[in-house]
């Protein structure tokens, strides 16, 4: 097409090419979703449609981003990894990271009754997203263990507050009696006064939600009638916990040492 | 709320800060709408079914983002221009980008049906955006200059080649007949084998579409009873040509020399 | 020459491109020359010596890098301005910083004992160095004034804490009474103390010195054994005040309001 | 010390921060060495006087700045490696990379006589330098790997052509033969025109010098009389093959696989 005079200003244009051999992490996460969470009525602590919700809408940007192996989420974030070796849009930050979120939120608008039900979507939600690197395996491993930890503390402490609330506490008193107690004590407090196993609450909410793309064993029929055995690329949706290495050495994502 | 050891992975997060005192100029174009507008049947050249919901998509984010003072619409992108002075999000790129194009894709997501009709949304449009700084006012007035162009460049190629083909051409001959015309040939053709004026078609497809964000003077109705003139902030949508010093004179938007 | 397969690393490189029309400013100032000056006993406040060979470096930069228009100078500092347009090295960051503090620095060794005399350079001095983007006439003007004004305010501290300490007030007395004085209080103190009219000081003091790159008239001989003047680029060296509009005007150096 | 209004102009200020846990490389090169050796009278194609200044200047480097584990140098370059660790002036690109290179510039004029003999330093050398980002063993090996071997060619290419040129071709005949001439190829001319076998010619000249961070045993006397070893930090010469695992095996330097 015809170029004009003004077509220099494009030379303004800059966008940071990443480091290479980086992992490439996306992490995705709601805006203002204390309040989007509570203006939709999202029941407390964890409101199961809505972490289903976001649960489709990652799946979704793992299908359309083939370089992404495995992703974490919990709350209203997603976290996404790229393959040390991609070079998704030459490893630009804001092609990428841009591109990614938006894929993200139109899905989130697309499935909303899908997943809410009769809840209607009073405005548009919005995420913001931001993409950092990551050197090596160790930093990798503790991103992932730091968003999950998070999950767990998170989790935590809120079901402990809104069993307190839900029993007669004020919001106040709850809170107040929670920054005094550690993690002992808040598994106590479950525990004493209303009878919850912390330990046998649901995985997802307590380790957050995790997909991985694997090769899944996929029977298929031959022309001649027989049945064998593929190797099926699929992404796959986890509860276990990324923390010890056992994960690792069982999905085989990364090189271990 | 408490902290892990693996908090320290935070560290590696870096988000470019926007030289202070640059316009910003977030541009954010549809990605692979060449398939989704066919895939979606856009009428050609211009489907103002399309074009309506982009406008809207940008409104919104122009009410959302109060440092917006001017944006410029076109084809599958807008671009949004940010105050000199923002200090929205402490001016860092990742977070300003990220956040305005998941406000606009939501948007189009939520409103597609509402401005499409029956055209069914088959699957999840999405949009890169990208960030850039422009020092003086005279690079941003070359900058809006290019975009208004580019759409006059390519609605006038379209309109031609579109009308060709429904002509009877097919559209590689009309593709070759327009590759050696200039702009005053392609007049030439539109006038005198399908009697169109160029310049009498709609301003929003020669044009494209500006938001501007202005005082307009409202009516108000005092305690007592008496009426009295306010100037309330408000965007107007105009298809003006901004490449003459009149826009600029006229709507006050930046200093002028 | 030939390549190895290793040549692939260059990948890894990434230079910063600086915004265009900027004014770029590199500030050079010497590591530790707290240190340095002590230990090359440097006369106090001000060592004029030390000081010419600071403003001869600055020269040689000038000379050198045909693109600086202007720079200010003091103390163990100096901060070059490169004119908007300028295209040194692609505007890449490292690659002009690197090779402005590395010119700067040569210079300070060689001419070392040019301007010092007997003092013998003990060990070798160096510099670090930043550039940054200044997008308008403004806030280069007020980068400018910053410096000068540093300049002031260091020299005048210095003077007094200097001539007090001579008169035999230990160092620690001589800063606590300095510490609650204002601008006026100090130059009381000169006055009425030392007999010293602040303003009588040398101005190379107290306003540091500016390079100017101007054009001088200068008489040439023609071949017919006339004389006529012809305007000659050269550096010229000024101890003025820049924060006033006159100065601007006087050397029109940059677009005037 | 008191501020100014115009303070305000330091927040234009911006120096990356370089991503944790990589090698940090500094590679500082000669600018216009071209020139710079010819009018100086280099012999040619390797000047060891002016070789061992390059090394002086980075031993000197070495000893300045403790992070630095490892540095190689040929020609009119020398490529320092920063420990993954460092937080040196926090990692800050700008502030790094200047410091480094301005300490080089001035530890080479300053000990030019020492090693240039009577050769008068006619101006000033300058050189420029950039940091470059490495995030794991395997990329830094080739870096370093990538600066060994272009050593060798570099070197096999000039003995052959100066060789040729000193035995009466012209410049442009020797130039002319050796572009079509591969590896074996040179080391044939070297051998059957020359009499020169390439693989006994000076290591330093073929390898490069490479510094290393190391500790070596060293005898020390106790105050009741008798000798014991001790290890002593201290920066090694060598011009040793670094491609191979043997190096790094010997020295230990970085984690292998
Ligand atoms: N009730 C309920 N709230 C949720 C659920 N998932 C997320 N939220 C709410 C709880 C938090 O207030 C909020 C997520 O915390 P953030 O730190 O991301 O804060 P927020 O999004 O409000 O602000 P931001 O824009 O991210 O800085 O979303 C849920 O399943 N149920
Ligand atoms: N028929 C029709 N097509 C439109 C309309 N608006 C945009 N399009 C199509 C025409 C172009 O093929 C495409 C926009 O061009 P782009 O350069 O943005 O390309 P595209 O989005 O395919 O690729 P990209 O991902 O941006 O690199 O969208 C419309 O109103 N009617
Ligand atoms: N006596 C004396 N000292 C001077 C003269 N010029 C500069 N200096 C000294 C005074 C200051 O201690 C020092 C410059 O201050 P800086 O803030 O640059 O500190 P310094 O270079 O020690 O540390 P830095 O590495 O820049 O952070 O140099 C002079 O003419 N005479
Ligand atoms: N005769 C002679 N020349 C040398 C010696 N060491 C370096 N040189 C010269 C040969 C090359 O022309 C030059 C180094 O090549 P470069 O690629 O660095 O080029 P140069 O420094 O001219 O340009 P630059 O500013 O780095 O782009 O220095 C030496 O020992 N003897
Ligand atoms: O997308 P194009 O082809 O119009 O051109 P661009 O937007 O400059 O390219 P990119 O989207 O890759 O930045
Ligand atoms: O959003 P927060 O408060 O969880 O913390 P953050 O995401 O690091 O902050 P920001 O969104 O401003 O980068
Ligand atoms: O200087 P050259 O030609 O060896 O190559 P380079 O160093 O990669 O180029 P530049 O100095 O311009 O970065
Ligand atoms: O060096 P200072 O203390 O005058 O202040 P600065 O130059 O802004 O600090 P740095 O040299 O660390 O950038
Ligand atoms: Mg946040
Ligand atoms: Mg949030
Ligand atoms: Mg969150
Ligand atoms: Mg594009
Ligand atoms: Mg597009
Ligand atoms: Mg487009
Ligand atoms: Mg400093
Ligand atoms: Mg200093
Ligand atoms: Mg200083
Ligand atoms: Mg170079
Ligand atoms: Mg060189
Ligand atoms: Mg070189």
């Amino acid at each position: 097409m015809a170029n004009s005079k003004y077509e220099y200003v494009k030379q303004y244009e800059h966008d940071e090419t990443l480091l290479r051999d980086c992992y490439l992490v996306c992490r995705v996460d709601g805006r203002s979703f204390h309040k989007f969470s509570s203006d939709h009525k999202f029941s407390k602590p964890n409101d199961d449609r809505a972490l289903a919700l976001m649960n489709r809408c990652a799946e979704e940007v793992m299908k359309q981003f083939s370089d992404i192996f495995i992703a974490i989420g919990m709350s209203d974030e997603f976290s996404f990894v790229f393959r040390k070796e991609t070079t998704l849009f030459g490893r630009r930050n804001n092609k990428i990271n841009s591109s990614v979120v938006s894929y993200f939120t139109g899905h989130y608008v697309l499935h909303w009754s899908e997943y809410m039900g009769d809840t209607p979507l009073q405005y548009v939600p919005s995420f913001d997203s931001r993409l950092v690197c990551y050197p090596n395996e160790t930093a990798l491993r503790h991103y992932l263990s730091w968003r999950q930890v998070d999950c767990h503390i998170n989790n935590l402490y809120n079901t402990c507050f809104w069993n307190m609330v839900a029993a007669g506490d004020s919001e106040v008193k709850a809170a107040n009696i929670l920054k005094d107690t550690d993690s002992g004590g808040k598994n106590e407090i479950l525990f004493s006064q209303f009878n919850i196993n912390y330990n046998t609450l649901p995985a997802m909410h307590r380790k957050g939600t995790i997909l991985v793309r694997t090769k899944v064993p996929q029977e298929v029929l031959t022309p001649t009638g027989e049945t064998h055995i593929r190797m099926k690329n699929t992404v796959i949706t986890t509860h276990e916990d990324l923390i010890s290495d056992a994960f690792w050495i069982k999905y085989q994502l990364i090189p271990l040492p």
